[in-house]
C-alpha cells in the first residue's frame, strides 16, 4: 500500500533523487518546518505544533540528538504510539576529532601559531618552550555516552591515564577534577548538570589545565570560566557550546587568549545531511520490514 | 681520576645544580660555543672549529638531532676515534603531536576558527558544512624514521589506509602520491631529497589533500606549493620548517589562509633543556661505565 513520507528540510537535487529513488512507490512530500501535513512518517525536525497536528503520524526520524523541542507533546495516536527516533551516536566522530584537535592546538601553540601568521610574526623559540605533549597526560571524561567513548579510543596511543564520571556519579568529580591535566565535558543540558562547572570547582583543576566543553553550554559558570583563564588558574579551553549562541558580541570568550571557541562547529561534516539522509533510509527500511528502528528516543530520560 | 665536562648552552641554575651533582668528582666547565676547550666530554653544539680543535675529545653528546655542521670534521685522535651521539628520537613524540594537531585543525576549522574569534566574527554553520574527518582516511607517510613511526600510532584509532615510502624507495612515491588524502613528510635534507615535491609531484596529490611537512624545508619547491594552495588543488598544508628560517616578511607562506605555518615549533616542549639534559647524563653513565652510547652518529649515512 502506497504511503506517504514528508521530508522537512533543504535537500540538494541529488539528494532529492536519491530519497525520491528509495521511496520507490511510496509518495515523497517535500514540507517546510511549519507546513502542516499527515504522513505517517515524517524525517526531519518539523514545528511542535506541526507533529501534534498529525493524527496519521507513526514515526518521526528527527535530524538533530537533542529533542527538548518536543519532549512535552502527546504521542498517543488512538491505540498506537508514535515512535520518534533522533541522531544519536551521529556526532561522535566529529565532535570528539574536533575536542582532540583542540586540545592538541592548545599543547602544540596551533591557536598562537595561527594569530601569529596572520600579524606576519615570526614567534620561533619563545614559544617552544611554553609547548606540552598530550602523552601520560590525565584526562577526566565527564559523561561517557558516545563522543566521550570515541575521545577515549582516539586518546589510546597518547597512554593516557583517563577517568570518567558519570552525572549518575557526579559525587565523583570534585575529586576527580583535582586530579586530570585535561577536563571534557559532554554531558547534556538537564537540572543535574546546571552550572556544574562554578568558581568553585573550576578552582579545584590543576593549575594550568585544561577545560574543554562539548555537550552543553549550560553546564558552566561562564564568567567564572573566563576569570580563571584570565587568572592563568587555568591553561587553556576550548569551548564548543555556550549558553548564548552566537556568541553576543560583548562576551569575554572572544578576546581571550588561552581560548578556542569553535563556536559549536564540533559536530559538523560536508557530508553531514549525506548521513543523515543515510540514517533515515536505513530506518526506512526497518521501518517497512517491521523491524525494531534505531536511535528509538526515551522521552523520560530526557537525552 | 678525575675527568673534566664541558656543557655548551644556556642552563638554569637548577640545570646546572642538576649536572654538578651527576659530575660529581668531575669538574664541569661552562663553556660558549665559541670557546675552546680540551675536555674530553662535552654536551651541546659548539662550533666545529672548538671540535676541531680539542685534542682530547673522546665524546661528544650533540643537543640536536641534525649534525651536518660536524659531517665534514676529522675525528681520529690518535689511536682512537671520537664517539659522536646525537638525539635520535628525541623531537619524536612532540613533532608527531604537532603533525597531527595541523592535520585536525585543518579538518576541523580551527585555524579558521582562531581567525574567527580575532576578528570577533560567529561563523557558525557556513564553517561546518566544510568540515572532515580524519577516520577511515588515507595518510601517505615519506619517511619512516621516529616521527612518522609515532605519528603512524597516533593514527591507528582513526583507522587510516597508511602507506609509508622511505627515500630509498621513492619511486613507489609518485604512485603513493596519487592515492592520498594526507600526506607528510619527515624526510631529511640530503641531495636525493631537495625539491622533491615540486610543481609535478604536487600536481599527482588528489584535489582537496593536504601536504604537511615536519623535516626539512628543502625538500619542498615552496612557489609551487604556494601556487597549488591558491588554485585550490590542494586543500591544505601544514609547514613546520620551511628554507628560510625565520620565514621572510614577503613569503606567499604568511598570508595563506589554508596553510598553517607552525615555525619550526614542532619538536618544542616546555621540558626540552631538562629532556636533553636527561639524554646526556644517561649517556655519561654508559660513558663511565664503557657501556654503548645511545644515538650514536653514522656520518657516512649522513642523518
Amino acid at each position: 500500500m502506497m504511503m506517504e513520507i514528508a521530508i522537512c528540510g533543504t535537500f540538494s537535487p541529488k539528494q532529492l533523487a536519491r530519497l525520491k529513488q528509495i521511496a520507490g512507490d511510496d509518495e515523497l512530500r517535500l514540507v517546510t518546518p511549519e507546513q502542516n501535513c499527515s504522513s505517517p512518517v515524517v524525517f526531519g525536525n518539523p514545528d511542535p505544533e506541526v507533529i501534534s497536528a498529525n493524527a496519521n503520524l507513526r514515526w518521526l526520524q528527527l535530524e538533530s540528538v537533542g529533542f527538548g523541542e518536543y519532549s512535552a507533546l502527546d504521542w498517543s495516536r488512538g491505540e498506537s504510539e508514535v515512535v520518534v527516533t533522533n541522531l544519536a551516536g551521529f556526532f561522535a566522530e566529529p565532535v570528539a576529532e574536533s575536542a582532540l584537535a583542540g586540545i592538541l592546538a592548545l599543547y602544540r601553540g596551533i591557536d598562537e601559531l595561527v594569530r601569529c601568521q596572520s600579524d606576519g610574526r615570526w614567534i620561533g623559540d619563545p614559544l617552544r618552550t611554553k609547548l606540552k605533549t598530550l602523552r601520560h597526560g590525565r584526562v577526566l571524561l565527564f559523561g561517557y555516552g558516545t563522543i566521550n567513548s570515541r575521545l577515549a579510543e582516539l586518546l589510546m596511543p597518547f597512554d593516557c591515564a583517563i577517568t570518567t564520571v558519570t552525572t549518575g556519579t557526579s559525587g565523583a568529580l570534585n575529586e576527580a577534577l583535582a586530579q586530570a591535566d585535561v577536563v571534557v565535558s559532554t554531558v547534556p543540558a538537564t537540572p543535574a548538570t546546571r552550572g556544574i562547572f562554578d568558581a568553585g570547582r573550576l578552582g579545584l583543576m590543576q593549575p594550568g589545565a585544561l577545560f574543554c566543553n562539548f555537550g552543553r553550554g549550560s553546564v558552566v559558570d561562564e564568567a567564572a570560566l573566563a576569570d580563571a583563564l584570565v587568572s592563568g588558574h587555568l591553561g587553556g579551553a576550548v569551548i564548543d557550546v555556550t549558553n548564548d549562541e552566537p556568541l553576543p558580541a560583548n562576551h569575554r570568550f572572544w578576546t581571550l587568549p588561552n581560548l578556542i571557541l569553535t563556536q559549536h562547529s564540533g559536530g559538523g561534516t560536508m557530508d553531514e545531511l549525506d548521513r543523515k539522509i543515510d540514517v533515515f533510509l536505513s530506518n526506512l527500511t526497518r521501518f517497512r520490514n517491521g523491524m525494531p528502528l534505531e536511535g528509538v528516543v526515551d522521552f523520560t530520560r530526557g537525552y
